[in-house]
Order: structure tokens, then sequence, then C-alpha cells
């Protein structure tokens, strides 16, 4: 011990940064959230540390109200741990905190395996549909299943319980509408391709309106009839009906004269002040995926020996209304429409494209689209903080392929130049150039703030999501 | 909604499963661990869930006390939560869970960045060295450093720390006692390469014996004198001291002089019935690293295509004691010697190959040493039970680069079977075919059980491990 007087100095030092008090727990019996930035330079004694102090009072707040009124569920598609510490890095530094993603105080890892079709064994690398299906339905499910189980069986999502309890509802994403994730909620369907009658007749059939099925993923999303839907895909709904009481109209007719709020505009969301079952909310502001809000920056085979780069804005995100919008909209509409008032309100929220840019190998792709969802979640947490019964849950349904390395790789690689001036390697090696990077199956970071959320600390599964947030949604 | 009897019906089950009480919580006083098995089988509602009721009651129990008396902080070099995924579904199956690293009941995310030595600036893909000094001194440093800032200025560690407050001490590892982890604990240097006088003379001079420094990492080890020290890595200790008291003896000698009760032999570790700092242990049962588990089973070009395989015993590994052998050791002798008796222990444990054998592409070599972490972890947390006054900390000092994907990918992969009789196809990706696979960046999963535990939910730095167990160490 060759420092014996700098070892007592600093023992000193250590004792009063965990002594220093717990200034995130709020004083007004708000429960608290979380700012967990460096506290000081990260190369210098304690500066990289996050923690202010003790935080056993901060979590027994946290966890003292149990049943939530509302439950806001975030999903970042594809956003595994290293999808999220690949957005940080870039956008707030190694040593920064997003202010939404990571202001949540109660942390756990899921589990997200599907099954297969044949035999019920798991399948270590899920897609959307199965890992949808299982926080939607609580039972897991064969790839490609949207909320049946690997017989076909339907089983009630979330959002339909919560109908079922007088709530109000709500599903948003940056993807179509009818792609996994959103139609988890809405509709039961044995093929995730199934967006409008034409695949549903050929692929689906057992879901075609001519066979007595109960439709197509559109189809399905009008009669399941959220309070709000927003998001892209408003291609499909030019598909027409092939039977039933709209049998020759397109779906776009029909949610109209089914009492629809039908818009593509930007502009017509904010002009929009209620949305509730006569009159709900259906926006499409794209005829497929929306837009994300960085050009894409794709990996390539010598991407890490290239200069590091910044990431550009994309033009054509300013046409549509980005992810945060939608949400402070849809908790806005649901918040105050009569059965969200009565009895509270569920909504879904996904950023979409962290997936499908990590399949592109596209960096900055991803990390604009993990910065929509932290933006989304920080609105969410702005409302539960100040409404004090509302459950805010963040996670993914499964993980992807991007991995912060320090070199080149045998797959594709790209250099950034980050926040604070490192340069950083992001490496996307389960496909070739031009290929679909693969999903991983690694285990999920799961964050919760509000009423029940302490039911998210530890190790649980992706089927824990349905009846944590069942407690609320099943109250009736 | 079709189906609205099945909906009630499920919404009342849902209630049922969440209602159904926290029998994890002791009833008896313990601080709780938890069971989060599946519950039932994993294709059916409800079968994959692994929560057993509202848990918030188990939160508030973990989190009553807030001063621990000893300190087992566990290491999994390497193991990322990618790294846990792959040994929990090879050995345990998708829907099972490890009877240690899972049963902690407070978990959180964890960065472990390094800063450069030029600039300060953050490194995003850190080596041991630079971790490992983050967690033993609370500063941050270059990749290489053991235990000094990126200035070359010394920090005191964890264990000499708790040593300062008169506690018992260890530190125990699967690889070479001077390798990166065990030695941030035990010496101050520039280099981590310097394990004896033959490599601190020519690569560490400013830390040779010959010009006034505190000597290898070997010859620190001796000096800083921890009550237990296991691992392997007695070929250095054949090396001779340059100058000092010991000059010309060798390293053996010199413990053996300075009282160290020297084992070599792993028959000779179960009849050790005491250790202090009269007669410290220091059991070297390898010339280098210690045998893993398995038998290696590297990835190949084609791998995923291969059929499934299993791990096979490495038949050397019976011939050297085992991690949660040499953990049960060390916490008997610590928390019976005369210091660990009056005011605690501070033990650090690491399982060392998982990263060295996810460097080699190798699965079953880290799958094989997760699971001695594993059982290491089951041994501490029997004792942490009993006890109830020990802080368990399990966590990892950096990512590594097995994925578990679909298929072929431009990297490596193997098929293996798992338990459950599923294929599992794992990919290491940032190295071409007898390169080293990289470090990865992404955030590492922390969790903890005992008083004090609650400080590692949410987001937190490696450093602040420090300032946690400083709180206990750090006491007098």
């Amino acid at each position: 011990m060759p420092k014996k007087r700098t070892v007592i100095a600093v023992g000193v030092a250590a004792l009063a940064l965990l002594g220093a008090g717990t200034s995130t727990v709020a004083a007004n019996g708000q429960l608290p959230l979380v700012n967990r930035t460096a506290k000081g330079k990260v190369d210098q004694l304690g500066g990289a540390a996050r923690l202010r102090g003790d935080q056993s009072r901060l979590i027994k707040e946290s966890i003292k109200r149990t049943h939530a009124r509302n439950v806001i569920l975030f999903i970042g598609d594809g956003m595994g741990d290293s999808e999220i510490t690949v957005a940080r890095n870039y956008l707030e530094g190694a040593g920064g905190a997003f202010k939404g993603i990571d202001a949540l105080p109660l942390t756990g890892n899921l589990t997200h395996y599907s099954v297969q079709k044949d035999t019920g064994k798991p399948d270590y690398t899920p897609d959307s549909a199965s890992t949808g299906t299982a926080w939607s339905t609580g039972v897991k499910t064969y790839d490609n299943a949207i909320s049946v189980d690997r017989h076909g069986k339907a089983f009630p999502t979330l959002l339909e319980q919560a109908k079922r309890s007088g709530m109000a509802t709500g599903d948003v994403t940056t993807s179509e509408i009818q792609d996994a994730t959103p139609a988890v909620e809405v509709s039961h369907i044995s093929q995730r391709s199934c967006y409008g009658p034409v695949a549903t007749t050929k692929t689906c059939p057992e879901a075609a309106k001519e066979n007595g099925g109960r439709g197509s993923i559109s189809e399905q999303l009008l009669t399941t009839r959220p309070d709000v839907t927003l998001g892209g895909g408003s291609t499909t709904f030019a598909e027409t009906a092939t039977a039933g009481a709209w049998k020759g109209k397109t779906l776009e007719q029909q949610a109209k004269e089914r009492g629809y709020n039908y818009l593509t505009a930007k502009q017509d969301l904010a002009k929009v002040t209620s949305a509730d079952q006569k009159k709900p909310l259906l926006g499409l502001f794209a005829p497929g995926n929306l837009p994300v809000k960085f050009a894409p920056l794709l990996a390539t085979t010598n991407g890490a020996a290239l200069p590091a780069q910044s990431c550009q804005p994309e033009p054509t995100f300013s046409q549509v209304p980005d992810l945060k919008t939608m949400t402070s909209k849809s908790i806005d509409l649901l918040s105050k429409n009569k059965a969200g008032k009565k009895n509270g309100f569920f909504l879904q929220v996904e950023s979409a494209s962290i997936d499908k840019k990590d399949h592109a190998a596209d960096a900055c792709g991803q990390i604009g689209e993990t910065q929509q969802l932290d933006e989304a979640v920080t609105k969410a947490l702005d409302f539960a903080r100040r409404d004090g019964h509302t459950l805010v849950i963040v996670t993914a349904d499964h993980a992807h392929t991007s991995q912060i390395v320090d070199g080149t790789t045998p797959g594709l690689t790209v250099n950034l130049a980050t926040k604070e001036g490192s340069n950083m390697i992001v490496s996307y090696g389960t496909a070739p150039a031009g290929g679909s990077q693969q999903h991983t199956g690694t285990q999920l970071r799961v964050a919760g703030y509000g009423p029940g959320a302490g039911n998210l600390v530890g190790l649980i599964d992706q089927t824990d999501l349905h009846f944590i947030i069942g407690n609320t949604v099943n109250r009736r």
C-alpha cells in the first residue's frame, strides 16, 4: 500500500459521494426520476460516476404504489443494449444519459425467445410478430404469428383488454401501422404479412373475409377500434374489402364510414382536439413506413478505416409528425376523452426503424430512431410525473446486430464521430454487404417508472409484461 | 374483438397470476432471493412468465438495509448480456434461470468505457485493465493501466481500502493471478503485462525494483498481502527479484519467507484451515490460466450448417480447484479469521475465461466459465443469505463478441444442441478465423443482493461500483 495518506483522503471522499443525499427524490410526492449523467470530468476520480447518493429511498419511493391507472408501453424495435449504447455514445457521450430512456429508475432484464410452430420448443432468435404476441397476449408463439398461439388460437391483447375495461386506447408507431409490433395489439392472424385483403386472400385464408374470417390486419384494426392509431401504411387502405358490409369499398372508405377521423397530412394532426369511440383518430402519414430522422450512413467492408463521420438530417423526415409529437398528441387525447377520464388509458408506442435500419447496417438511421424513442419517452415521463398514476415501460422486442468494436471486422463497419469528439466504430457482422443483418437473441433491458414498475426489476420474460400491465388493463 | 368470453376469463387469470403472493420473500427476516424459472410450459398462456406475484414487497425487503459488513464482488470477464444468454439457453433452457446469476433480485445497467491516455476522451471498447481500474479505484484510465490514472498516478483500490479498514481480504480468479482483473486490486503499474521482474524491467521501468519502484504485479501482490489469493500463474513466481530485501531470490522463495502459505496442488487447498495477515494463503494451481470446464468447440466459417453439438468435459479441468470451491474456501477463511470476524471482509472473484474463450470463438469454453461463475455465485448467496450482512454483486468488466443468430454470418458460427432440445447458433463476427475476437462496448448487466444493492438499480457507471462498495470498505 504505497500511499497511506491518499487512501484515507479518498476514503472520506468516497463516503461523501454516497452520502450526498438523494436529490432526485421529488419532495412534492411525485414519483422520482433519475439524472444519470456523469457527475464530472470522466477521466477524474469519481467524475464518471452517475449516482448522486444512496438511492434506497428513491427505490422505496418508486415502488410505493402498485396499481396504475394508465399504462404507456414503449417498444424500441430491435433496441438491444448495444443499440442503446451506440445511440447514447453518439448523441450524449459515453458519460451522458438519455433524458427519457435513462431516467426511468427501475430496471431489469427480459428474455424474448419464441417457440417453434411444430414442436413448441424455443426459437432463440424471434421476430417482431412472435415477440409482440408475447406481451400483447401472454402467450409465446411462432415467428410471423400475430396474437395467435402456435395452434392458431387467438388470445386477447392488452389493447383489447383495456377496451373491455372501459379504458381509452392508442397504438402508435413509426412503421406501417400493419407492421408486426402495432398489429399484435389490434389483430389475430396466422401471418404478419397479411396487411390487407389481397395478401390475406392469398396467405391467410383462415382470416379472409370471403371465408368468414376476421379479415386482414387493417380490417381487424378498424374493428378493434383504438381511440387513437398513428403511424404509416396508407397504401393498404386503398385495397378493397372482399366480403361483408363494406364489400367493394376501399378500406379508407370503410374507415370513414365507420366514423374514423382519417388523416394523412402532418398539419392535420395538430388540429385534432378529440378522439374517442365515436370518432377514433386514424392518422397514416406515409404510404409505408415513416421516414427516419437521419440520412442513411451505411457500414461498409472497410468503414472502420475511413475518417469518422457525423449523421446528417434526412430531408423527408420533416414531412411527417415525429414520434414525440404523435406520443404527446395521443396522451393528450386519451387522457382527456370520456373513457380515459373515467377509466384511464393504455397506449403502445413503437420506434420501429431501429430494427429496420439495423437490418440495413445503417448506423445513423438506427441512432435517429433511438433518439426519437428517447424524445417520446421524455414526453411520456413529463405526463406521468404530473399525473402520478401512470406506469411507463420502456423495452425492446428483440435484440439486433450492431456492436461497438475497436477496428475492422469480417462484417461491415462504420466510423462515427461522437458528441464528445471520440471515434466510435460500429460493426454489423451477421450478414454480408447488401444482405439483411440478423436479429440476435441476447436478453434485453426493461425499465419502468410509476405504479407497478417494481415488477420490472430482475430477470423477467417478455410474457411477464402482459400480466404486469394486465394488472391495470384487466381491472374490470 | 372476436372472443368476448375468452377475454373475461383470461382477465381473471391474469390477475390471479400477479396476485399469487410473494413466495420468494423469506419469512425469517433473511433478505429474499428470487426464483425466475418459467412457471410452466413455455408455449402456453403464462407458462413462460417468470414472476410469481407482485414483487413490490420483495424489492422493499431487498433495500431495507444499506450498509454491508462484507462485500463479495463477482466479475464475469467479458460477460455481456449476450454471453449470459448463450450460457443460460444452453445450460438451463431459454425459460430456465441460473440459480446464482439470475437469483439476485436487484438489477441495473452499467457503462464501461475507458479514456484515452493522451486526451482523456472516451474509448468505447476498453480492456480488462482499464475497466478493472474503474471499479477498484473509481478512476477511469487508459487501456493496459493497472490502478493508475492516465497520468500515472496511483489510486487506492477497494482491497487496499478494505485492509485499511481492518477487514479481511481475498482475490480469486480462474486466470493467472497477475492478469488484469485480479491485478487491479493489489497493484499499481503502467502496463498490465508487467507480471514479474523480467517484464517490469523491460516494459514498466517506473515500477522496477532496481529503479526504486513498487516492483512487478506479482511483487506488489506480495506487499499488498491479501489474506487469500487463489488462481493460476505460478510461472512468474520462478522469476528472481532484481533489487531490495529479496534480491536474487525467486518470488516463490520471497512469498514463503514473507510468511505466505504457498500452494500449487489442488489437494492442499482442502487442508487449509486458516488464512490471515500472519500466514496469508497464496494458491497458484497452474503455471498460467486455470483450465476451463468444457473442451474447446470452435466456431467455423460454416458452423451454422453443421449438426448441433454438445459441450464435452475438458479432461484437465479436474486437476485444479473449480471456482465454486475456491470461492467457498475463501468465504470460509475470510469470515472466520480475526479481521473478518471483527471487521468483515472484501472478496473479489473473477471467472476469467469467458473473455478468453470468447476471444477464441470457443462457445463451449465460454459457456463452461459462465457456469463456473454461476456456481460460485450460488455458494456466495448461500453464505450471504445466512449471514444477512453481505453485499453480493455480479457484473462484468466489458462486453464481448458472441451473438445468438439464426444462420450463417460473415464471421464464424457454431450450432449447439441446448438442454431443451432446440438448436442455438452462436456467431463470432468481429475477427476472422484464427484471429482474436474483439471486446464490444455495449452496456452491461449489474445485479446485487444484500445491504446496499439498491444502488445497483438503473443506469450506473463502472466507477460507481467503487463508491457503492467503498461505502463498506471505507467505513474506518
